[in-house]
């Protein structure tokens, strides 16, 4: 399951872009890239979308008709006429004598500003009578207009038109009826608005004719254009033969200008000609030109997944006037869509613990803690001593929610502003490691439990020995194996058979041999069956980046990849019916340990100071469950979510105090926020824009911010105890191969390990990333190298007898960080990582600009807007 | 490995476009894509290819200096001075009012034609002179442009400045001496010249300062480029400070317009100012134009991997001169890379046997034939009956032979033009089909012969019983069983041991029991083995196309995928020392049927008319070799490959004809050209240009044609009966799962794969095939339907008790693609797959012109020139 922000490393193989990048950030448009809010319409006025159609006179001299070949929403859809189908959007590309024709035709042409027309006959009846044609011509022309186009109707991908027969031409005539569903319409966001351009060569014109129509009001130009919708403009560029489609480039270029959101701004507003001719020159300043023979023409751009913020393109006079509330509005936002190190108003000191319960929040998902691996350790050393495991126990928990309540009432919370993405990545990259390890090396275990037999090895025999070695043997016999052929065929056998072990032992037998208790196959089943689920599971992950299958039954395979590899793996091992290890689960709803009740006793038989003492393991616990607490909250309310509802640092940590005291109590294990699993219920509840129009991204609204699904979740979780029957039938090998597959999937997310990859990837094979444009490459490789000590310090001091600092060390990773400030500039600091608040008061506005040099250009300064400040998303697991 | 002209479908994803599409044709620029011969140089002119550099002038006003920020040979790349690295080539993006203040900055300048400086003081002093500028200023502008530049030498990938420390930042002063070592001058074509840019803001000027020199003879300017190389262009653009980077901007504009062939071809010519700015105009006026925001503009696209011709982009009266006989010129290059069906020299009609044994050839690989699973088919049968097999398959090979030297008399070799990628694609699925097919028949066949124990199978009882049941048991167990700890110890056992099988019958025992003949553990540990080669090799494989790792490590991993695999399922099974079944290899050189000569004789029991019946089947073998071997030589013979030496279908299929003869009389294993090998072969045999610019892909020029590397493998081959002791190490699975990835690697390879994936894909996730540009999708999915019912259909027929006509069934397979015709329009034809020969005659002018009505566009023709009418490569595996 792919979170908000991230994106697929295996994916962005050639073309990883800067956007691509700029998409984990949580700047620029949105996380999602472009939307109809964000580029289809002018950033300042409400102006409608429009929907452009290009209307083409083809067939001169014989067949003269129209016909529609391209259209424009916020890309170009070109009809490849011998297909009969319409192309992807694409970034549309024109040529500049294109252009300039069409400058000059509307320059001579007719232009009418405000056209009271209200319908398409009166339209054409003034475009025909304001020229001094001859009469026949005019009537010839009107006729021609007013001529029904031929549409080609079929979206892509959406619906076919007239059903979706694959081995029928798709393309409707005029006629259909089913024009009205155009399956286009419904994906047009509410107001939307249509614009023609109709363009051609016409042999009886001697001289070309332009023009363009603005209606004061919008009229349905019904034949016009394949949507039916008010149009407002209405553009004709008419003219004799000429060599090359240039009347079709110029319906192009006027096409691509109208869907300019800047020209339309321009020309809605537009008094006269010169206004209309100001606005093309505007968009032509702004034109980004590509060298000829460095480039192939017939390609076909695809639409980029972000695009520059519209602002800067806005016009001077109106920059000027807007500029002022403007900037406090993006800088109010750039607040909103702070790092983690900006002042959070939850992270503002409050100087009060009487305000903690008024919060009102959204709760995280409590699950246990993977790093339950490490606390169970402190624990141990009574244990080891003989004295009471859970009275122990208990004190520790009522230590650590002290401690924890303790953090809550000093607000210790505001420490999270110190997390930066070097220690989440520092986080993330151990559990990460934590899985594959575990995943590996129980693994290897369940093979030592199940010894492959090798030819050196002692010998296959077993046989069954009947329980009496004389007299009543063929009684025995004849009681219990009647159905055994092979009893006394061999004549070495005494009182024995070949039962099977398990048969033997149930039928009062006893089994003899060295191999009785072997079991073959089980070891490389078991691996089998390990390496199935893990590429089974990271294979259907990826089958949501895949061309094939409809979206819905790729999200499906992508977002159920787990699930389906589990059930692949129990289908197989069902199938083959061995006797792999399975899931162990309990039968019965009661305490585990027989004899204690549901209350642990506080003291049992340890002495009186063991519940002081517990205090020294709960303050190393207590750092624990303070990290792992706060770096998943600060991830989960990061600004790119765009919660609505507050942060709850505080109360959170202050629940996870109570939820700590109230399983002690009881003997539970202790419940700690699960970085994994409340990042992927947050993916779960995405919401994204669906109209979405050719070539726009999905747009990114915001969280589901309720509490059912929480509780639902639980409550199933409660329930999955009556499901032992169907759990018991899950192999274990099946569980270690989504284990390393989550390990992986988590691993392979975050940026750290894309820097590590870049250690050994060839200087000319590296992405075009920004890191790389803005910081040397032997500094990125430095600070990739200082993360990988600290991750090794930190695995060695995990596997040593050390392990009991740990907690402190995993704290150390902020000090180190803080540390990197005497080795690293600010400026390599924020493209690598992000600063920590210190920074923030000594830089005077915030945001250190580099490259002072260079400051005056425009595209290394909206490079800066996409500077990774936010960080991305470590954890990608179902 | 991936043959010359083939693409991976795997990597082209979201970015398959019409280019990489039209590597595939071996049209356009060459098969592999632009080369500096190709784009780098005016089509017309022998032009030196320009190495151009920007100076900038920095730090006004504290700290002046001139800083090298961008260079370009093909492509543009860019100094990112925050990272201190340069950026990757790119397609450089101009802004139009760059391109216009550089136009008119020019037109009020300096321009100096012909200058006859000698040195780059001479040149300052000229430009300098000739402004009327205040001595002092005049001073210090000589002063400034006499500075020297700092240069950042450090080229992409191939040497670091000063070595190649990793933690060191990679940039180089002014003083290093290592420039003359400069990487980048060693990639540089002989002729090369360096043309220099200097561009920035001076406050000290009042008004822009613009200079444009020609030189009449290049002159080394020593420290204003990084590569020492004689100039001959020279630019200077200067001015007063202004908003934005505007003079950065302007000295890209110069440097791009000079790395545009035809501007540097009017410029060289150019006589005045007048002709200079035409030049710039010219230029402007084919520029490629996206519209602002729709793109990205701080992306950077990476260069295309193929450019347009420039041939059109000549000024017209130069192509009116040109044009004739280039015309004619590239239509004969168009013979020259013809399809098939264009008639091949050596498909001509001669008329006369005699001639054959004349033609000198390159003589293909011969291999043991992929259809050797069809051909004994027919052999069976006499051997069913209890007749003699050797002699009828040496009258069977007498009559083939026959056959075969009739279809070389008759040049029957005529018939490869109907061969059409239809046929090839069909004969190549087929054979990778098969390869898929026997890989996983023959892994489940092992499974059944070591069967899995599962819990209810019988048992695993399995004993050693010793040779006398009473009597002589001890004096056995003292003599043989010293070391066997267990005997005796269970009571159940009379006169037996638990020794493995093995051991026991060495031993003189005898092993009793079920489980004595079943070996565990062996099914999953082959299964194991079948998907680790197969899953190793295929990875191996696309590590050609990943970023990590040199270039040559990747092409090692890449080139030896199934050798690695191999060796990994070796290594595995001999760490592990199972009994999985291994290759057999003989280990004495005779024949293998005991008690016959080395000559077979020619009727043994037989009777006499059984060698007149051979005539039949041989008939049918005889369609088989020749199928077999004239596909091969086709796709061997392929344009695209450029072969200097002619092609021999004649000559080869009389050499088949003989070896048939020979090793029938032999009793050996019948030779055909084996299409995998052959090509393959070819493969390794292909020479590529290495001085490569940045950006430039490598230039494919040709095979290295020669006899010492087949006749090397052959020996090597035959030499192989030494390696029986290591050959025997192999275990079966490993070579099954090699089969597997073969057979799968070939089968991806094809294009109609591609177009069964269509089938399968949502309309709007299809890739922008050309294809699908031209012809309707419906259209497209009835061909790939009608393909894969004919693939089943052979499939049936080869399954089935008919498959003695398999071959009548193959050649059918010309016939259903000519009643193709029916169905299809030429056009469709066209593009699906390619005309057959009679279509020529019928249309005029060979090529017939899809959608007249749309000829006129450019892009439209354009797209034409990248029809895939020579077929695409089949087979890709080592």
């Amino acid at each position: 399951m792919k979170l908000p922000g991230q994106k697929d490393f295996e994916g962005s193989d050639a073309h990883e872009n800067v956007c691509s990048e700029e998409l984990d950030t949580g700047l620029g448009p949105g996380p999602d890239g472009p939307s109809v809010t964000d580029i289809g319409e002018s950033p300042v006025s409400k102006d409608p979308l429009l929907f452009i159609q290009l209307n083409e006179l083809l067939g001169w001299p014989q067949a003269l008709e129209w016909r529609e070949t391209g259209r424009w929403l916020l890309f170009e859809e070109k009809l490849d006429i011998g297909a009969g189908r319409w192309s992807g959007p694409h970034v549309p590309i024109l040529t500049l004598p294109s252009l300039q024709k069409l400058r000059s035709l509307l320059a001579e042409g007719i232009v009418l500003l405000d056209c009271q027309a209200q319908s398409l006959l009166e339209l054409v009846e003034q475009v025909v009578s304001g020229e001094s044609l001859s009469p026949e011509l005019r009537g010839q022309l009107q006729a021609l207009l007013l001529q029904r186009p031929q549409h080609h109707i079929q979206t892509t991908g959406i619906k076919s038109c007239r059903g979706s027969n694959t081995f029928r031409k798709a393309s409707c005539d005029e006629d259909t009826p089913l024009k009205h569903q155009n399956p286009l319409r419904q994906k047009l966001p509410p107001g939307a608005e249509a614009a023609a351009v109709l363009a051609g060569e016409l042999g009886f014109l001697e001289q070309p004719l332009g023009a363009f129509i603005r209606l004061q009001n919008p009229v349905v130009l019904e034949p016009l254009t394949e949507v039916i919708l008010p149009s407002r403009f209405f553009c004709l560029l008419l003219g004799p033969p000429t060599l090359g489609r240039s009347y079709h480039e110029m319906g192009r270029a006027a096409a691509v200008l109208l869907s300019d959101p800047q020209f339309q701004w321009s020309v809605r507003r537009a008094s006269n000609l010169h206004d209309l001719l100001a606005a093309l020159d505007a968009f032509l300043q702004e034109v980004t030109a590509l060298p000829p023979g460095r480039w192939d023409w017939t390609a076909r751009i695809p639409p980029p997944k972000c695009l520059p913020s519209q602002h800067k393109r806005l016009p001077s006079k109106l920059q000027e006037v807007t500029s002022l509330p403007r900037q406090s509005a993006a800088l109010a936002e750039d607040k909103h869509y702070h790092g983690p190190h900006t002042p959070i108003p939850e992270l503002q000191r409050t100087g009060s613990v009487s305000q903690l319960c008024s919060t009102f929040t959204w709760p995280q998902s409590q699950t246990p803690s993977l790093l339950g691996v490490f606390w169970e350790m402190p624990l141990k050393v009574p244990r080891d001593y003989g004295l009471d495991y859970l009275p122990f126990r208990l004190w520790v928990g009522i230590w650590v929610a002290t401690f924890c309540l303790v953090l809550v009432a000093t607000e210790a919370s505001l420490l999270v502003r110190y997390f930066t993405r070097f220690t989440e990545e520092g986080f993330c990259a151990l559990i990460s490691l934590i899985f594959i390890y575990d995943a590996v090396g129980k693994m290897l275990n369940l093979i030592r439990a199940y010894p492959i037999q090798r030819p050196g090895s002692p010998a296959y025999g077993c046989f069954c020995q009947y329980p009496g070695t004389g007299g009543n043997r063929s009684e025995w016999t004849s009681t219990k194996l009647k159905d055994t052929e092979d009893v006394l065929s061999h004549p070495g056998l005494v009182n024995a058979s070949f039962l099977p072990p398990s048969e033997c032992i149930q039928q009062g037998g006893h089994p003899r041999g060295p191999s009785c208790h072997t079991v073959p196959d089980i070891a490389f089943f078991s691996l089998l069956l390990f390496f199935t689920s893990f590429l089974c599971a990271t294979a259907l992950r990826h089958v949501k980046n895949s061309r094939l299958f409809p979206s819905v039954v790729r999200k499906v395979f992508s977002d159920f990849s787990s699930v389906l590899a589990i059930l692949l793996g129990c289908s197989l091992d069902a199938f083959l019916g061995l006797a792999t290890p399975k899931l162990l689960v309990p039968t019965e709803f009661k305490p585990t340990l027989p004899g204690r009740g549901w209350l642990v006793s506080p003291f049992g038989a340890n002495p009186w100071w063991l519940s002081v003492a517990a205090a020294l393991p709960a303050l190393l616990l207590s750092i624990l469950v303070f990290m792992d607490q706060q770096i998943t909250a600060v991830i989960l309310n990061r600004a790119e979510y765009r919660l609505q509802k507050g942060a709850g640092f505080h109360l959170d940590l202050f629940c996870v105090a109570a939820l700590l005291l109230f399983t002690s109590v009881l003997g539970l294990p202790w419940y700690v926020s699960a970085t994994v699993i409340s990042l992927a219920h947050m993916d779960s509840l995405r919401r994204e824009s669906k109209a979405c129009v050719p070539g726009e991204v999905p747009n990114f609204l915001g969280i589901r911010e309720q509490r059912l699904t929480g509780l639902v979740v639980f409550i199933l979780t409660g329930v999955s105890i009556f499901l032992a029957p169907v759990l018991k039938l899950i192999p274990m090998p099946v569980l270690y191969g989504i284990f390393l597959y989550m390990g992986v999937a988590a691993l392979s997310s975050i940026q750290f390990m894309k820097r590590v990859q870049l250690l050994l990837m060839p200087r000319k094979h590296q992405p075009d990333m920004l890191l790389l444009r803005h910081v040397p490459l032997s500094r990125v490789h430095l600070f990739t190298g200082i993360q990988l000590a600290c991750l090794g310090l930190l695995w060695v001091i995990k596997s040593t007898p050390a392990a009991i600092v740990f907690p402190l060390m995993l704290l150390g990773l902020v000090a180190v960080r803080k540390a990197l400030e005497w080795v690293f500039s600010p400026q390599e600091l924020l493209w690598l990582d992000e600063l920590m608040p210190e920074e923030e008061k000594s830089t005077p506005d915030h945001r250190p600009e580099p490259e002072h040099l260079f400051s005056g250009n425009d595209s290394e300064n909206s490079e800066l807007m996409y500077q990774p400040k936010a960080p991305e998303i470590n954890i990608s697991v179902n």
